[in-house]
């Protein structure tokens, strides 16, 4: 395992929980690297999710369906962490797909595999905890911005966290993230623009 | 602390994770119960919580202000966990408030408590990752049920889940937390009724 994985796993990870890089080398022994092309489904709807992955180059959606209507639930970039994580922790099926938006390299941890760091090591468990504290502090996030901010403001605090993201992402798939319309996205655009 | 405590915590939280009884009994020496009237907060918008609290009578609701009206995110009664759980992570104000729907009694935990319990032993660790598992679980769901069901159906689980609710809990924020305005959801059950 290269020895820069560690240290990169630490970064990611130290906004939510700095712990000590030996702590992050026993997790990086259990890091497989995948690759997916765009538009391949990484979860699909109503299976069951292995892997907690992390992103090293590309992006990822988070999809459900409703009414025949695929909505994004999030949008997923380099150096994010992403897992349909109900369905990890219940290991049970879940209507939510993750879809590749660019081809992507991940680094997962299988759900058998982490679940041996957490009865390992003390260390193990703070890593489990700090993951699910993270994966909820994201997840609260999530619903106070898409009810305290108008789709305006939700757009600007968008492409001020990630201002290239219209040269990555289809203006489809941002529409659906920010709970607009492709139309009113447009419209957005253009009265901030003009 | 009365010897009952441990068994009802355990009962509680079994559901997310079987831990030893040993484990609750050391959980419940930090508990602290209190108790407010209807209509009391909790804990108010860009205020910091620090407490876990279990309801052992009564209801709580979870709110977020969105252009000067209160928005319903969670109904809570006997049995369940609440906490502004974003606040009590970060340790940071959020645009959150607990507000008492009916007098309530509960048992409370405080951070620097909860802390202590994780920084004590593996098994105060355990429970640190149950409860950050168990918050996700919930506000996952909560997602899922919102994008998924309809307002009618979202409405038919929560009577089958909660028969009783109508008698306790105003259909005002029934509405809003269901997602409809409440002439929409007299509509509903006016022609479920029927």
């Amino acid at each position: 395992m290269n020895k820069t994985i560690p240290e990169k796993i630490k970064r990611i990870f130290d906004k939510y929980y700095q712990a000590d890089l030996k702590i992050w080398k026993a997790f990086a022994e259990y890091i497989e690297p995948r690759s997916f092309l765009k538009g391949e489904i990484v979860k699909d709807y109503h299976r069951t999710e292995h892997h907690i992955n992390i992103i090293i180059s590309g992006s990822v959606g988070h999809f459900i369906a409703n009414n025949g209507k695929d909505i994004c639930l999030n949008l997923l970039y380099e150096n994010q962490v992403f897992s349909d994580y109900l369905s990890f922790l219940t290991q049970s099926n879940t209507p939510i797909k993750s879809e590749c938006l660019e081809d992507i390299e991940i680094w997962s941890i299988h759900h058998k595999d982490l679940n041996e760091l957490y009865a390992k090591s003390t260390e193990g468990l703070i890593i489990g905890k700090a993951i699910a504290e993270a994966m909820f502090i994201s997840k609260q996030h999530e619903q106070i911005r898409l009810l305290t901010l108008s789709p305006t403001e939700r757009y600007l605090k968008l492409i001020s966290d990630r201002p290239e993201i219209f040269q990555r992402t289809s203006l489809k798939i941002i529409a659906s993230y920010l709970g607009v319309s492709p139309e009113s996205l447009s419209r957005i655009r253009k009265r901030i623009y003009e």
